[in-house]
């Protein structure tokens, strides 16, 4: 065991000889200190540490998994896993994401930097012990120490470096489709919009529009003219961003396999041969992403996309899913054959059923190819974790490259920590399910705290059918998510805003305009967050020690400003709402807005379909503009202040020009209001260094409910 | 189209020539009124009802299924359906309830008396209209009018008749898991149970006691001595409960094989021989529980059970359940001999994988197999949710006559509204999900609606993991609930109440001793419930209309003194609780209680793992006594009462034998008790014919919190 320190104290573990994960890029200095957590070293090659919990202690993190934003109770594993079908048993889903803060009487912050499966049992098998086994003995141990939470969190997003950022495009609202299987139809989704007024900043393109399953291809059948196409959409404000695969289709002929073949990139099986296993196009091989030359070749192909005017992707199945591989369906088929005329019994039966229906994503498959890392081989199993991360750093690598530095929407869905830096990611397949919505708010704290700030749901669920107030509901909360994506499968209720009547199209649009109102808010919130190593989603409890906050498990802090706190189930008009201080509700009615100071304790939240509502904390100011088509279309001429002013509010409302990367090197505009009470009025200080600002109209609400509008000229 | 009246105003449509399903016994006169609800008749064989709801519309019913107390937002259907993993997607469980209320400015309560197929697309496709697919144009269509929800579902539980009855000790606690693989382990369950002082009332006992899955059988091998086994346990007040599936083995020699064969006793196939399809015995034949013959053949054979001492029996597996049928998965077999060697594409792979991974309960076996319905051969498809029905009711005849008209413990998997006279149910086989507690509560009140009264879920969940908080917040939910039993099925976690460590040992027997010491209240409830066509759980919205009484989904009236509130999130220290009056929280600690009186509104309730808490509504009464280890045991003989007593407060505490049937003639004990406040005292009136009951403890609480202890010697 070596120890280390880093520059900002967090203190570091080395056990063996770890990977290198591209977590953490922090500077290790050699120091001597005691063991914090001491694990034990089993003969079966894992490795055990076991925290005691007392009764009132609660545990953040572990990002994209099931449970509550409080982890006890539940078993999570970290081992990036296709799990559409997230019931709540599951222990893993899309991501691994390995920070976590033990919290009670004091708090103290964990990363296991480990690529390969950690079994979290937090107070489940014994309520009051938090059991980690880790499948492996060569790990660094990052222990992150702090005063408070905010601080703890803080700590751990500086050590792995400033999360990925989208162009200002990305905080668009964006429609996406498995199953638009023409140009037709993806014209027709964007022109629905259009002629509805709703507000659109793009589409994602499914495996629809490629030729047969196969990366880096566009079926000409379906999707001739692709580049006017692109640029036609483009011209007006609105991106297309098309899916793309891990696994490349065996097909003779087929360049990117010919390619592949040719340069060594794909992944090996034990023998040394590319190693086969069947997904969307049949029987792919899968690039071997751990080395340099794959992820700077992988990239480059990226170009037949950006040619056409391409500024964003998504890399889908890059857990790597696999449908099966030959010899398990070899198996399988065998056992039918044995079984054909058997007056079988259950147990046989149910023995050869679930040689078909488990055959997806199993085990043994990630044992059995290898990647290449550094000089050595090592099984998929071993470095599993870190393959769609490598993945979306090709990605990265390559937009970058052909974008000419222009920033680029990338999102993966397959994720470790230090993935962070090069893509966003969604929270995977989900299905359209109140739980699910649930689940996504829960997420958001828990992404942020591993640094995935890109990031939001399946907006109206992707799996199974949506309906009308569903949708609704959803988008009165992932209107405040950074990614904000309505996205279903095929085969599923089409759940577009527009297809479920009137009301529902009326609210949805509402709520899209919504989210364009407050954009400044939005991008300013996660600029500041990035740049700052700040979360941008907040548990009530990171501010407040009373059980109610700590119980909140449905209400988040956006910043500073805003608590949030969505209806997420159906057939209510409103919801509890715990207020841990006085805030003022703010309710959004078309252009308008109404404001209404509430006192600190429970209240009941009336919130109908046709609302849109949050609350703004004492002494808090929040931006919004006048709504617009797009992001493109998008004016600040007008700056709107809504301000919640007891003593003194201040806030600085950060922007930069949303498309370049030239904000690294400050190049930046920043406003600054400040808003003091004074005896009979309120003095406003403006600061501003954004020309595209001329105006600001302020509506300033006090505690006793008294509103003051005024407007000052730039 | 023909009109009928029913005594108590129940208004019948006849459509067609309805199959008699066992529903109704009322008497009907034909009298002649306008249609309420116009069917449309397609040429597809469906009828078409449709209800428009407006916004305020709240829709109860539909009996044992997902969704809420109010089932707007979802599709429902009612198909006997055996459905463990119950998702947010699915629409049909295990019963066929179709009674359902449509409660908005008026309310109006509706049955539709149909054994196939209704779905029920309750405000989902189109927000403000309830769409009804009934499969079939040969059906009743009861319309029961009413000024209040009450009463409306008091007047359908009148032509319905009264719901079966079990005796007292079926109100105890029963522990339960598919895999106590032998008497040692039973032994051992129940030995465990009395060194730590755990109440128990009896063991379940799942399919390990057969030979071979064989019904009727006692396998030798680890259940030798089953007889003796059995009186040594009800000796001691502990009672075994036995399953019965609906499927016999085919094998030739055994006894119920060639009875069933030699009688004509099974289904037959559409050759008329008897249909052969898989389940845990491998190929089994079904009973056709129409025929009154079988019907009493099968009920006949109980005996083998009865003569060893046992009282009460569970029947599985009568949706009925099918693994698969000989045609289907030699389809399967075929399609994967067809694919040995090909390079599949996508969707083959999906197709052939489907094959198997789809093989249970299709709809194809149930219209391949037919019941002799009268003197017509009908489908098992076409009458398909009388099936769990009439093998209870075959059941139901055999044990009362086996059992000389002493009570017994009988439930059933599969039901549908008419079987409710014969046995209980549970509720399927849930899982340990939160979600699945949660649907227990929300299940309790529709189910009674439907005239399920002995009901409960499987206490822990059934499939998957169980951990201590969960059961432990189950049981604080369960013990209120008529069928209180813990059940887990092989494979996952144990989860009897002491195998979690000594504090959810501790939680869990306080629990179940609560049960026991308000166990003369939940008998009385029931008995009343049953005898004057009320429900036992009622929603808030049925007595309050206001808002949040509306949306109060996870709290319910339990009888007219009780509300209960439990919590059913993880890692929650209490919950928000809504008190649409005043009332006095009552939380048990140990063998007292303390109580509080709390206003009507908003609170959070603190409700730890260690506590056991309830509302008791203004003037009114609650007895209790001192907990034993089962029913046997207790004694009455000191009965308490808690009484929250504004001005006057009276309840009457029904009682009888418990055993026998003589209640249904009047045999019964009343103990009436009011209580009025006087000046400075309260006045105690007793009016007891309970000759077990020799003293009166009263704990009486008033508006102000001052609490005054009495005793009455009678």
């Amino acid at each position: 065991m070596k120890t280390f320190i880093l520059e900002n104290g967090v203190k570091v573990f080395q056990y063996g000889e770890p990977i290198d994960t591209d977590a953490v890029y922090a500077e290790k200095l050699k120091q001597k200190f005691d063991e914090k957590l001491k694990p034990s070293f089993k003969e079966d090659g894992k490795a055990i540490i076991n925290i005691e919990l007392e009764k009132e202690d609660m545990v953040y993190g572990l990002g994209g998994n099931l449970g509550g934003i409080n982890k006890r109770g539940r078993v999570y594993q970290s081992y990036c896993t296709d799990e559409p079908s997230h019931t709540e048993e599951k222990t893993t889903l899309y991501g691994a994401h390995n920070f976590f803060i033990v919290s009670g009487k004091t708090h103290c912050g964990y990363f296991i930097d480990f690529p390969s499966r950690i079994k979290y049992d937090v107070g489940f098998s014994t309520l009051d012990s938090f059991n980690i086994e880790i499948f492996g003995q060569d790990f660094n141990l990052y222990v992150i120490e702090g005063e408070t939470l905010e601080e703890i969190s803080s700590k751990f997003l500086q050590i792995i470096g400033k999360p990925y950022v989208p162009p200002k495009w990305g905080f668009g609202y964006f429609q996406s489709r498995w199953g638009y299987k023409n140009k037709e139809e993806v014209l027709e989704v964007y022109n629905t919009f259009k002629e509805n007024k709703i507000p659109l900043e793009g589409i994602y393109l499914d495996l629809d529009y490629m030729d047969n399953f196969k990366d880096f291809s566009i079926s000409k059948e379906r999707f001739d003219g692709f580049k006017d196409f692109v640029e036609k959409l483009k011209k007006d404000g609105t991106y297309l961003i098309p899916i793309i695969d891990a696994g490349v289709k065996v097909e003779k002929g087929y360049d990117v396999y010919e390619e592949g073949i040719k340069g060594d990139h794909f992944c090996k099986d034990k023998d040394g041969k590319p190693y086969t296993a069947a997904v969307w196009p049949g029987q792919v091989h899968f690039p071997d992403f751990f080395k340099e030359d794959t992820q700077k070749w992988f990239g480059s192909k990226y170009k037949l996309l950006t040619k056409s005017g391409i500024e964003g992707v998504w890399n889908d199945m890059n857990e790597p899913a696999i449908f099966y591989d030959q010899k398990s369906i070899d198996e399988a088929i065998n056992s039918a054959i044995e079984s054909k005329g058997k007056n079988m019994d259950v147990f046989s039966f149910f023995d050869l059923k679930d040689k078909f229906a488990n055959l997806a994503n199993k085990d043994e498959y990630y044992k059995s190819f290898y990647h290449q890392v550094g000089n050595t081989m090592k099984s998929n199993d071993e470095v599993h974790n870190l393959y769609g991360h490598y993945m979306t750093k090709s990605a990265n690598i390559g937009l970058k490259k052909l974008l000419d530095d222009k920033r680029f929407v990338l999102i993966s869905r397959a994720s470790s920590i230090g993935m962070h830096k090069y893509g966003g990611i969604w929270t995977g397949d989900n299905c359209s399910f109140w739980s699910h919505l649930d689940q996504n708010i829960k997420n958001m704290p828990s992404l942020n705290m591993c640094g995935f700030f890109y990031t939001g749901a399946d907006t109206g669920g992707f799996g199974n059918d949506c309906y009308g107030e569903m949708l609704v509901r959803w988008l009165q909360f992932s209107v405040f998510t950074p990614l904000l994506r309505n996205h279903s499968a095929i085969g599923c209720q089409n759940q577009e805003p527009y297809v479920f009547g009137k009301e529902v199209k009326e609210n949805s649009k509402n709520l899209i305009k919504a989210r364009y109102r407050l954009l400044p808010y939005i991008y300013s919130e996660y600029m500041k967050s990035v740049n700052n190593y700040k979360l941008m989603f907040k548990p009530l409890s990171f501010e407040y020690e009373d059980e109610l906050a700590k119980q909140a498990e449905d209400q988040l802090f956006l910043g500073n400003e805003l608590m949030i706190a969505p209806v997420h189930k159906p057939n209510h008009k409103g919801r509890y709402v715990y207020l841990p201080q006085k805030m003022v509700e703010v309710s959004f009615k078309g252009d308008c807005e109404s404001l209404a100071v509430k006192d600190c304790g429970i209240h009941y939240l009336s919130y109908e379909l046709e609302d849109f509502k949050f609350f703004l904390r004492k002494n808090s100011i929040i931006p919004h503009i006048n709504p617009a088509m797009n992001v493109k279309h998008l004016s600040q001429e007008t700056l709107k202040i809504i301000a919640y002013v007891d003593s003194e509010a201040e806030y600085n409302l950060y922007d930069d020009d949303g498309i370049s990367h030239q904000y690294q090197q400050g190049n930046s505009f920043n406003t600054n209001i400040k808003i003091t009470r004074g005896n009979d009025d309120f003095i406003i200080e403006v600061d501003n260094s954004n020309p595209s600002i001329k105006e600001i109209e302020f509506t300033i609400i006090d505690s006793s409910n008294n509103i003051k509008n005024k407007k000052i000229k730039l």
